[in-house]
């Protein structure tokens, strides 16, 4: 077997099936579960497209007040949980503690029916933003916070939790647009890696911890962090013209930008870019808003590369007061009901993930006794 | 795309390049960088493999030594570490306790530089036994084990630990052989997990922990616990033989059987067959032994399936005096090798592993506006 070129990070190579989202089909679109994102991110909340993606379908009302108030009533943390995020230091990646955070609740709640993906998923959504923050205010000034802000929905708790008191209409239904756009994506690599895990018969919170630490490289889910560092070192729009311009001939990557299967439009970027101009209010903000557009129409023009979710995002995210190594965890909050709809999904169909490789190495060779090596370089 | 039933599972597609290993050539075979597992098994250690896989060639005499000093003034934890374990319940599964141990390192002693992956995996394989074993003894009995066994290797160290003395020769030279035919095979579910998350540009304790947490599924590492409680459940060679077929007959899976790419041999298998078989002294230990083979005559009469490396793994351990909880663990101890040797070649030649699917859902369909859905079955 050979590795064409085209293999290469298997682009274009059909993993499996799924009914979860449709990407970029033609190039263009996405759906989740046949509804359009555009639909999805204007009209409902996260918790619709939680349960649209786990249950199978939009909940009725009824159905919609009894999960929140699920949700609601999972917040709390084990006070094992707490002692550890205690222990973990301040200057720890959040992505590592989101990880070792679910790695550990995997400990103490270990799933023994695979059956029960969905509770898992319940318990995990409600308590990631929990550990997150408990850990993020008791590094930063020694408080112990408590679980039982009064938010009804996901989106008005991680604001209320980060920033201690209630957010306003306008940031809530910002952020449940913002955590509706990262919740699916197909193939992406952490929904892979989650599926691997599980295609192994591995447990659910195995599945979930390869897929946060997967989200957090900076060619996935880190994106939006570089990206925020990028905006943020320009003053202007002509700065950043110039910068770019720079870093293109210095064939650096500009992150926040292209996309293994979309090339024409990421229609998520669409969404949140409108959402970031809309909460670009304040001067500065406003600066920084222009100075993306500008980054923008300059990767266009020079590469024809386009923007993803990732980069308008982090500007969405700055005007809501959220500082930048909180952006790829708010990702992690959103997608875990892709990755958990995913885990249910391979579990149906499941057959062992395991490709092959092309051998490249030694051909065969005598062994060599230890008395007779020789040093390299000696 | 259509996904046909031959990509179900990646089986057979060629996913990228390695220096590593060749697995199956024809069917048959396997070496490490050109070496044939069988020279290795009979003659090196695990040190010498890890310094194969990692570094690139076998060590000269003055290279091991270094080494195993080196690995040996690492094996001490944090006390965050420490802690933690204490914290984690003494009924947790220990493959979670290695995830989030291993998660927490990373937390701790975070990587920062993507050319320090070989330090971190010294760190990781000095430290895993401490971690498994400080956990497993101060929840048997209280203690609080000390990690300054003079064992320079790390094959007597596992033994050491586990059992608080130190162990005959024959234990170290047989634990040693297992842990080299567990250290490195391809792109095995585990190892391209890893690779996964390492394509994201994530760092080291993100890929080892998505691989553990791989490795700990039935169809993987977990095969050599499962294997170890078929065998346990037979009195005698025809009991194992009569149930065996009504297993069969109900289409059960037996483990330790099958691989995905061997069909007619395992050579890692062939191996530690002849292991199990000098380890089984004891009259308990014969008859486990005799009830072994009788299974695997029975699976290759009638459905023409080989024993893998988990099947003779499981009475090898056995024989040592390992619980049967702890025998994915040493899987882990091993394997760390070949996943840090992965991380490294992934990096070196790095594109982001995100394939595609088939879209099998919904056609698009209109947004429903919530007070107009309907609960299904209502
Ligand atoms: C997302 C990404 C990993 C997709 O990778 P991919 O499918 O392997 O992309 P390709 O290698 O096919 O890209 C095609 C060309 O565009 C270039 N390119 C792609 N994204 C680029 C970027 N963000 N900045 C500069 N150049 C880029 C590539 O270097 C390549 O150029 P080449 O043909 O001269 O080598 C890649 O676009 C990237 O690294 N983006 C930045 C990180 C990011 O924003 N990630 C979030 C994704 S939602
Ligand atoms: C290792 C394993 C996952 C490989 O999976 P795979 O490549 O997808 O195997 P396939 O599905 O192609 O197997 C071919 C046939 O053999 C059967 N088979 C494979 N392994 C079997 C086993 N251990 N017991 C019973 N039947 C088995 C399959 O059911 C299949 O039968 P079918 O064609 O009637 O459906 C599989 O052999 C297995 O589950 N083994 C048991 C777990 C184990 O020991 N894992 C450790 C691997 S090192």
């Amino acid at each position: 077997m050979s590795a064409e070129k085209s293999t290469a990070g298997l682009a274009g190579v059909v993993a499996g099936r799924t009914e979860l989202s449709s990407v970029g089909q033609e190039g263009r679109g996405l759906t989740y579960r046949g509804y359009a994102i555009e639909d999805l991110a204007a009209n409902a909340s996260l918790e619709e497209v939680a349960y649209l993606l786990i249950h199978g379908h939009l909940p009725a009302a009824r159905e919609l007040d009894g999960y929140r108030a699920k949700l609601k009533s999972l917040r709390s943390l084990p006070s094992e949980i707490c002692s550890t995020l205690e222990l973990i230091p301040g200057t720890a990646h959040p992505m590592d503690v989101l990880r070792t955070g679910c790695s550990l609740l995997g400990c103490l709640e270990t799933e023994t029916d695979p059956n029960s993906a969905a509770d898992q998923a319940d318990r995990l959504l409600a308590t990631l933003p929990s550990m997150l923050f408990y850990w993020y205010h008791y590094h930063r000034d020694g408080s112990r916070i408590g679980f039982e802000a009064p938010e009804p929905t996901l989106a008005g708790y991680i604001l209320h939790l980060l920033h201690g008191s209630a957010p306003s209409e306008m940031a809530r239904r910002a952020m449940d647009m913002s955590l509706i756009l990262y919740a699916e994506h197909e193939f992406n690599a952490s929904t892979f890696a989650a599926r691997i895990t599980t295609s192994t018969l591995s447990d659910y919170h195995s599945a979930i911890t390869s897929a946060i630490g997967t989200l957090r490289g900076n060619l996935h889910g880190g994106a939006n962090e570089a990206a925020m560092e990028l905006i943020e070192r320009f003053a202007d729009p002509d700065e950043a013209e110039r910068e770019l311009l720079g870093m293109l001939t210095r064939k650096e990557k500009i992150m926040g930008f292209g996309h293994r299967v979309y090339r024409e439009e990421d229609p998520r970027s669409t969404i949140v870019k409108e959402v970031a101009r809309a909460l670009a209010v304040s001067p500065e903000n406003k600066r920084l808003f222009a100075v993306s557009e500008r980054i923008e129409q300059v990767m266009w023009r020079e590469k024809r590369i386009i923007t993803n979710l990732d980069f308008y995002s982090a500007n969405a995210y700055h005007s809501l007061g959220i500082p930048t190594p909180m952006f790829t965890p708010l990702f992690v909050f959103a997608r875990t009901t892709g990755w958990s709809a995913h885990i249910i999904e391979q579990r149906k169909d499941n057959r062992l993930i395991r490709p092959g490789a092309d051998y490249v190495g030694s051909d065969p060779r005598p062994y060599v006794p230890i008395d007779e090596r020789t040093e390299p370089g000696r």
